[in-house]
């Protein structure tokens, strides 16, 4: 019997989060005040206190390992642990002598990873008294994540859904709504920021940056209110870590460990939450040829094509100032259907380790993408969502290198998600209407011209 | 640590289907032929040879056992042994001392159980030399599972979807597209029945039955082609039992045998792949207590209110004559968003049963439905289709039962697939537009008015 599942026993879950902070062969350059532009000191929470205090205190923690509350691992415990598979039939189809193997996040209710830091951000709100979260969306699948975070702690959630998206995608929005969550299109009358852009232009179709602008006000506007971020920040990544401690159990039970590990990065916490438990094996010298790739879009290639440097996390530059590879905060990428791989930065923990040399990147063009995600629908079944097709893409070359070289890699793929939501796009590439966008060179030029002034 | 997830190690996985035949306490009433009406001996497949010649003798075997080709095994692994979930948050919300399991199909890359047959019936056909297979699909559901089956086999697929489906529900259409297969709205003119129908009335939205009608005629037409079925035939029930197989040494890993076993019935393959491997205990004595309970809606009920008699399995009278519970071949239901479950007819196996007092059989109202699947998404996390909801809308009345009474009975329940392409449905309940619909009485009185007659 040939194997293909590698499922952990739910006993054999682990326990803790991993945190690579106190592993980092240099330190992470600390976060800047938004208003200050001063450096912040590591162990103090930034204002505003977005957060709760226990996530502000993970952002800049010092521990290697964090403990999952019980109430947390309880519900991870609804999917996880998450299948590893073997792609025995991707194999075939490629004929190459690589091994590739995938960790499916798509068994999550949501469909994605998202969940796992969902739930933990739900679950710290509640612990600290808090009774409502808002937060922002872009295509919907953070913000149903998120409701079906809250819904498990009997939070109120509050969802800013780009207008745009929230028109032309209601699957999402009824996901949310169906796990009782309120969800408005941004920019909504609900907010002062709202009111304004609404003023100015009735019409507006509204950007991440506004949907952000939005929640962070609800939140401060309400003293029983956390705001809560899908990616990009340290506690995010942090969280996602379940995914990398679990696989690492499970490659060892098909007796492997991959010599190159490839994942999409959009904030980054897919495939960091992957490959962190990883990079500290190259990173203490014990596998010094472990190649991690991560894969970006054309259209918004932060690591590949952006400039290492100050910017802010958000639009409206009221979150922190991060140092990152970026395309500038006002940078508003093309309408790729990968929304989640549409930020004009990158976690800032991956940016330092892109910048330290330990990991790499390389940017796709969509349709590219999409004939990887045919292959992998018609080998491994699976429709994936356009976000790992990203990664898969990369995966087919590395493969096909193995071929040309003859060497038989272990592969080993993050699988964020399924794609049952994204039908609509895999019908655009078959019926020969996806087109491919070029790098935007101007526009970045453009939003780079914004960037904080950082002395 | 409360234990919730209990997988099956794929090594552990069966390698038999489990046929009921041969344990029936009476033997099957055998089928009849659509134009003699004269019963046709059981060992004897029926003209037309819709099938390949393995499903004709499995329609008909006499074996308890009937192994899994490997080939079909090796597909089944990449998603098989689905999970058996404890639904302890569903219990406390309930105040239930019931314990409630549920064995969960969604996991499979079409979303459903339906793959479980259809891998096996592409199997056959490749094996027996045939290139291509032809077949009907209502919402869908059937028609992309065997989309992925015969893409797995290299074997081209057409399927006839249901116009009014095809142009309100494109989702599933693109599913099926993206794993190769061709997909047309029926009536189309590419079969003889088709333009028929298209010359009296261009405007027709179709039916299943003339659906059916499509695949049949195209299957005739082409000798390179068979037809293929994903519900209501003895094999397909054959094929399911691989769930039910599974779930016993998984409920055996939980230390738990079901007091009671709750499924909802279309065409009935779903919840007799998990109750068949079960009620042999039944049969033989050695657990006589235990219940198996069908749901089916009040606006299709086969079961609770149709005859047990002769009729046709499809609406043109091509298909072969059994005897069912019925609301007449000619009987076109409400359209309740369970399209899964309006069929007029029963599996004549569950029918056989039903008659004998081995299951019992519960109708119930859409709207009463999507209140249990709200509750089961809203504590358990999964959005599950509108069929399944139908099961767990009597799972919860009986673990009520079971806090009225204070016994902890075990409850199992067969949850046949997710509801990602179901998400307007569940936006229509919760804004308040969902309706029921009665049983419509008079329609189902002039239905049963045109059975077919059998001295």
């Amino acid at each position: 019997m040939e194997r293909t599942m590698y499922p952990l026993d739910p006993k054999e879950m682990p326990t803790a989060w991993y945190n690579i902070l106190p592993d980092l062969p240099q330190p992470l350059p600390p976060e800047r005040h938004p208003v200050t532009k001063e450096p912040c000191p590591l162990d103090m929470p930034l204002p505003p206190p977005l957060f709760p205090d226990a996530i502000n205190k993970q952002e800049f923690s010092k521990e290697r390992y964090i403990e999952i509350p019980e109430e947390v691992q309880s519900i991870y415990r609804l999917w996880r642990p998450t299948p590893l598979y073997r792609a025995h039939r991707l194999e075939k189809a490629l004929s190459t002598p690589a091994k590739i193997f995938y960790k499916y996040e798509g068994v999550s209710p949501a469909g994605s990873h998202k969940p796992n830091t969902a739930v933990a951000q739900a679950y710290y709100a509640k612990k600290e008294g808090f009774k409502r979260l808002a937060t922002e969306t872009g295509a919907g699948q953070w913000g149903s994540a998120l409701a079906m975070g809250a819904m498990f702690f009997g939070l109120e959630l509050k969802v800013y859904m780009v207008r745009v998206s929230y028109n032309q995608k209601p699957y999402r929005r009824m996901l949310m709504e169906t796990w009782g969550a309120q969800c408005v299109p941004s920019p909504s009358p609900d907010t002062e920021v709202g009111r304004r852009i609404l003023k100015e232009n009735p019409d507006s179709t509204g950007s991440l940056g506004i949907a952000i602008s939005e929640a962070i006000e609800d939140a401060f506007a309400h003293d029983d209110t956390k705001y809560s971020i899908g990616s990009v920040t340290n506690h995010v990544l942090l969280h996602q870590t379940i995914v990398g401690e679990e696989c690492r159990k499970q490659m060892e039970m098909a007796d492997a460990y991959p010599d190159i590990i490839v994942g999409c990065i959009g904030g980054g916490s897919n495939f960091a939450g992957q490959f962190l438990p990883w990079i500290r094996d190259k990173i203490s010298g014990a596998k010094p040829d472990l190649r991690v790739i991560c894969a970006e879009p054309q259209a918004c290639p932060s690591l590949t094509k952006g400039p290492y440097t100050w910017d802010y996390g958000d639009e409206a530059g009221l979150a922190p100032i991060l140092k990152m590879y970026t395309l500038g905060h006002t940078f508003v990428p093309p309408p790729v259907h990968a929304g989640g791989l549409r930020y004009h930065g990158m976690a800032p923990i991956i940016c330092h380790l892109y910048k330290l040399g330990l990991v790499e990147a390389r940017a796709e063009h969509q349709l590219a993408t999409f004939k990887a995600g045919v292959t992998f629908a018609r080998t491994e079944g699976i429709i994936s969502a356009p976000e790992p097709n990203h990664a898969i893409k990369v995966v087919i070359d590395e493969a096909l290198a193995c071929k040309e070289s003859g060497e038989a890699k272990t592969i080993l793929l993050a699988h964020s998600g399924h794609g049952h939501f994204d039908l609509a796009a895999y019908d655009e590439y078959l019926s020969g209407r996806l087109k491919d966008y070029e790098y935007p060179e101007e526009k970045v030029k453009e939003a780079l011209a914004s960037l904080p002034q950082i002395t």
